[in-house]
């Protein structure tokens, strides 16, 4: 049995607080574990009718999970208004997440699941990292590299190998040693928190139809191949790299674990299109299991109820798999 | 009534020949009208053993269309071995795709229908255009830029502004003026060959999260918005630019007719996850109707009666739907 997972409510005025709210109410249809939230409560109040437990120490949690949504509080968020994002409310989400993740490394609670923070409000209170994800591997110890970004859904799991840069720096940031250190830390994330024995990695060419044997493009030959065959001699069942156009259907589909891919919108077109509502986003190469839902504040829609908790509840759902999963390898 | 349409074979040790007969087989079922195949026969005896009409000329297809698979015949391919292409073949796609286009703009033919052909084997004979679209337009007299590839399935259609590039080449070749001359000939297209009044094009953006007001990019900054502005100052329905990982999931498909993208794996890899198996290459821009199954030669699976037909029989309706509306609106 894992500990209650920590759920750090993001930003205040966003749909975190409401999703997670909601994913309580689906505890027991959705055979949710217990879980608890990290954040100022008056911001679930403000969106929904259930009740809420305070609790001090997640140690609470369990038993309270029954009677109400467990909540950890941290510092006074200032007035929180739903959709009307400030900086209070950034402070709130960052102490929240910084609370919830100390929480998981300590062993008092299970997994880490993140809500959506704004990152343009966290930017004005000297936040300096790209994401949350960056802020979770620093706190770790790990290095960027060794972290990865994986989205999951029922169908689909992708990798991008870049990510949050402008499109023209993409090949420019390619190079056997990064594509060969996503590689290794995705196959061990996937034995890890998916329990897949033999991870197959198929690995998209950065060019149309992968550059068509050096015709549109060179980096296939120089970068990819060599370092699809660098993963094979280490034992890694990588492939690749294949016309990404065509990895994405369900039969193709059917021939990998991870679909590894060159840039952000390789990866997150497909999983996005296959997957809106219910795309998790999980961090591989750390100490902890960390998720989150794959999607942003959605201030224009938040405190209207309105909300889809789906990804919220899948996020959950697979961060206590992969806890349980990896707690049973360590027992 | 429009004229029979014309659909060139492609390369004869391709699933083209296949394809064809099977969608002839589908004629009843799926309400086709009257085609005939221009090509080499002894290509669809190789893999078919439905019956096959013999025509010297496109007005005897419509009669022959209930007794059998009318094909007019072009050059002897030589030895046609399914699988395995050769020069012969090539030199026997080639005549056929130039003579069932100078059909269509005779008026003999209502609309080209072209089946895959293998363009390193046409590069071999001295074959010079990019691709089969570009051969055609050449043919019509139209410039590159003025023909669009547009692929359309039931639920999505997609533009590529820019196609077989590197992706290194990409944010070069991308300028104000390209962007808008593709928007018009695609909001022209849409117009005239699929009965949309008004029609509505998203336009993606070329960064991730489309370039998060210049924070990750200045292409949306400096040529998409320009580009979409100039386009709605001519009265067209242009938005965006998008973030294009969120424009492709079944709420977001509804806002437009058109998703315009920038390089294409961000057009394909949408369309073919979606519809890999009846997406539709149609090209807007050209004085005849040309549409194309949007998929390859398929030489691994040819000659083993298991290549599907369902793209072949919805690139013949839809350009039998085009060429139909057309000719009522020049009626």
């Amino acid at each position: 049995m894992i500990q209650p997972l920590a759920v750090s409510m993001g930003d205040p005025a966003g749909i975190g607080p409401e999703i997670i709210a909601k994913a309580w109410d689906e505890r027991t249809r959705r055979a949710l574990p217990p879980f608890f939230a990290v954040g100022d409560a008056r911001a679930v109040q403000a969106v929904w009718p259930g009740p809420i437990c305070h609790i001090r120490e997640p140690a609470e949690a369990a038993a309270a999970f029954d009677r109400g949504l467990p909540v950890l509080g941290v510092a006074d968020g200032g007035e929180i208004v739903p959709g009307h994002p400030d900086v209070d409310g950034a402070r709130c989400a960052l102490h929240a997440l910084e609370l919830a993740q100390g929480l998981v490394r300590s062993g008092a609670a299970g997994a880490l699941v993140t809500a959506p923070v704004s990152k343009a409000q966290l930017y004005q209170i000297g936040f300096t990292h790209p994401g949350q994800t960056e802020f979770v591997a620093e706190r770790c110890g790990i290095a960027g590299e060794n972290a990865v970004m994986m989205l999951a859904g029922p169908d689909l799991r992708v990798v991008p190998i870049t990510t949050h840069i402008p499109l023209s720096a993409v090949p420019g940031q390619l190079t056997i040693e990064l594509i060969a250190a996503k590689g290794r830390a995705t196959a061990r994330g996937l034995m890890r928190n998916f329990g897949i024995l033999n991870p197959r990695l198929a690995f998209a060419g950065v060019n149309p139809h992968a550059g068509e044997s050096g015709k549109i493009g060179r980096e296939e030959i120089d970068i990819l191949i060599p370092a699809v065959e660098l993963l094979r001699s280490e034992g890694i069942d990588a492939t690749g790299p294949f016309a990404a156009d065509t990895m994405f259907h369900a039969r193709a589909r059917a021939g990998y674990d991870a679909a590894m891919c060159c840039y952000h919108d390789q990866a997150l077109i497909p999983i996005k299109t296959l997957h809106f509502d219910e795309g998790v986003n999980i961090t591989l190469g750390l100490p902890i299991v960390r998720t989150s839902p794959d999607h942003g504040t959605a201030f224009g829609i938040a405190g209207q109820n309105i909300a889809e908790p789906g990804a919220m509840i899948a996020a959950i759902a697979m961060a206590a798999d992969a806890a349980t999963r990896r707690a049973a390898a360590t027992a």
